[in-house]
């Protein structure tokens, strides 16, 4: 490992010096209630973005703008007078966050940050709004408490992560200018466990998603006047998902393996070697034990490793009380696929609308809509920027980071290397059961100060490189 | 067949000669708004039921009462003054009707009946209002146009044959004298076409109804972070519904065969010989083409004599606009099977209950309720009464009736057998595609006049028999 610099201990030091300051900002920031899918939240969800593009201003960022999106605005900034041989790294984080609901579920209210025992409750504390306020401080050390960044630093900060993909990707496609690079850090990512063990996210799923509907008499009759005559749309419905998943746990989709890139052995050992927080797995979901799953993979392989088929909703029918003897006119589900390197989004997307149809009885009209997609991701473990990070986050925790991939989609992440060549490397600082997506959203402060530190470490250990060594041409 | 007697040709004038106020009478009735599941009716159910008692009063019935129940209340008359030799038959009604939501579907208001092309439109027109209120009429020919009625009759109207069992069920066990009786003349069935073939309906089938609750995660979790690690509730519901049907489209559940009786050949032959009325069916119910269903069975037996699988409803996970990347907490569903002589509703509600326990998966945590069940019932061809409804329904439509089984439940037959030891013959004059539990039910009037004939015809046919004869002694 290097040694650390004096520079970088002096960035450290401000940190400590303004630690309290830190978390007053901290909390200003996560009262913002920036939930992107609520349309009554837009006024704030411009609000947040304004304040993190003023922010980034007053510790010398320049360029801070918001850019407008058919949703959200895109906050951009940058700070690039490291020189030009000097690397360029984007930062990438959103401050967007879920809703909240069932709001009843949650025991302190989402938006007033609660410190208890070192641990930080409120919604987007760990994701995402947290680590883009890690990065704001982590740049005000170097430049308050150093006077310079080591390296050029550009930021980008979208406001759609939470619902929508298509903002984020036509910005990369109008504004490439704006986020020029040699490569990108992404910290919307979590760490091995709750116990200060790093993680270098090199993976992530992507995602196929299909509403189907399928519809039988033209509205709903009686059970008992046609039962064994009328198909009974929820009948067949649930027999056609039934049929994707087979006895091996495996889908059976036509075609739907046919990319999946196996995972060589050097990655099946390492997730071997890594101890599973199995207790940590079942406090975060409350299930008794895991799912028997694929047949052949281990649960941490099927967790991020490998696709899968899930139902994300479904109904159809009479759901009061009591009883209702109808066969239903219609029955739907909302379908998900997580894909994985390197299967394509848009041939899994057309392979399940053209099996659902061909399984179909004649009996009924089945509907199959797309509603949304994005591509898996990996990042080269041989990359420049991945052992930068691996030295920072060790230099940070005390402990060498374990390196992962992540079972979730970041759909920015594929859509900035398509259109721009950059690759990203995803160091991150949640919990990896920090109810992100779920009541109760919490962080390790620990996490926290450790990301921070991290941060310092990791531009100081990428300001050590040159432009073309961090690009791979050294 | 017997000739007509001049007493009944003189009842049958009384009929023609007061169709006009009858009509007016039956206007009235179906503006009730009588919807038993619907609380906020509660008031408007017991003015039906005095309006029926004091109708029957008004024609010369005696003893007209309205017997409260923990629902809604039982109206029972009697006319008892043919002699002890002549038989007695109880006639069955229910002046409840369906809940009319959709209200929108509604091409006319539900509670404004309408007249157009000799067809009669109106909630309960078919189901059941306006086949009791044809008893009213037919015994008020009898009572006013000769003077007397031919049998000894007594009339038994309940108000919650659509929504719930127990009240009639606990009004029989209360109140058998009330029921005294040597046949019960049920009429709440359909005729066998829209076309004026009489039928007489000689068998029910009987249901039972569950909720199954499958939970999985305590609450929705991240389809990213846990998918392909937590079992999904919805997967695994919908395997376990899937499973219930095998790919001869026969119920899996071990032991629901068992004690089918299955249909004799002349039942078979009897099926066969009737032309199934596929256009009729297939607008009833807005379908391309029937369900496959139980192979072996062709449709019509299918759909009276056979037992079936049905979901009722299905819910759980993400259900509006867009998607939501969740592994759902729980799913849910209604299911019910309709059965057929002499399964016993009791004992495969317990078989079901103890199957899907035994199918779950130890991931998940599976709570099934019973809703509801009912028997099925059955007639015998060779019933003296049955003879006496045949003969009767050919010289009221001019055609022999068909003998069919029913695919739908009535309750009370099965429960004021196994109470009283009386039978029960099912001839009633709905149209068999007439939307009872759906919007826009609807009756032919040529129904209603032809039924209320054949009402009268009926009386003279069991008045020619002694009470020993009815009961099968003679």
């Amino acid at each position: 490992m290097s040694d650390t610099s004096p520079e970088t201990e002096r960035a450290l030091a401000y940190l400590r010096a303004h630690a309290e300051e830190h978390l007053a900002g901290l909390d200003t920031f996560l009262r913002m209630e920036s939930i992107s899918a609520d349309p009554l939240k837009n006024d704030e969800m411009v609000r947040t973005a304004q304040w993190i593009a003023d922010a980034f201003t007053a510790i010398g960022f320049e360029h801070a703008r918001l850019t407008e999106t058919r949703s959200h605005p895109v906050v951009t900034a940058d700070w690039l007078h490291a020189g030009p041989d000097k690397p360029t790294a984007l930062v990438y984080c959103h401050y967007d966050v879920q809703p909240v609901d069932p709001l009843e579920e949650w025991v302190r209210p989402p938006f007033e940050p609660r410190y208890e025992n070192d641990i930080l409750y409120a919604r987007g504390c760990g994701d995402d709004k947290g680590q883009l306020y890690m990065h704001l401080r982590a740049a005000e050390a170097w430049l308050k408490g150093v006077g310079h960044l080591p390296l050029n630093l550009r930021v980008v900060f979208e406001g759609d992560e939470e619902h929508i993909s298509e903002p984020v990707a036509e910005f990369i496609e109008a504004h490439p200018d704006l986020l020029t690079a040699d490569v990108c850090i992404v910290s919307d990512s979590d760490m091995q466990d709750d116990h200060g063990t790093p993680a270098i996210t090199y993976g992530l799923r992507g995602i196929a998603y299909w509403e189907v509907k399928v519809r039988g008499p033209f509205q709903d009759v009686h059970s008992g006047s046609y039962g064994g005559g009328v198909d009974n749309p929820a009948n067949v419905l649930i027999r056609m998902l039934a049929s994707l998943v087979d006895e091996d746990g495996r889908v059976t989709l036509p075609g739907f393996y046919d990319r999946v890139r196996d995972l060589t052995d050097d990655e099946r050992a390492a997730y071997a070697a890594e101890p599973f927080a199995m207790d940590e797995f079942l406090a975060a979901t409350g299930v008794s034990e895991p799912m028997e799953g694929e047949r052949g993979w281990t649960l941490a392989e099927r967790l991020s490793g490998r696709p899968t088929f899930d139902i994300n909703g479904i109904w159809g029918g009479y759901q009061g009380e009591g009883s209702k003897t109808i066969i239903p006119g219609f029955a739907a589900a909302k379908l998900s696929t997580r894909l994985v390197p390197d299967q394509d989004p848009r041939e899994i997307e057309r392979l399940m609308m053209e099996h659902l149809q061909a399984i179909a009885p004649p009996t009924v009209t089945v509907t199959v809509r797309s509603l949304s997609n994005g591509w898996p991701a990996m990042t080269p473990l041989d990359h420049p920027a991945v052992g930068a990070a691996a030295r920072a986050s060790e230099k940070a925790f005390g402990k060498a980071p374990i390196f992962h991939r992540s079972g979730g989609s970041i759909p920015y992440v594929p859509a900035l290397e398509q259109v721009t060549g950059i690759k990203s490397v995803m160091v991150g600082w949640a919990s990896p059961n920090g109810n992100f997506h779920a009541p109760n959203e919490w962080m390790p402060l620990a996490n926290y100060r450790g990301g921070m530190d991290a941060i310092v470490h990791l531009w100081d250990e990428m300001g050590r490189m040159t432009a073309a060594e961090m690009r791979g041409e050294g």
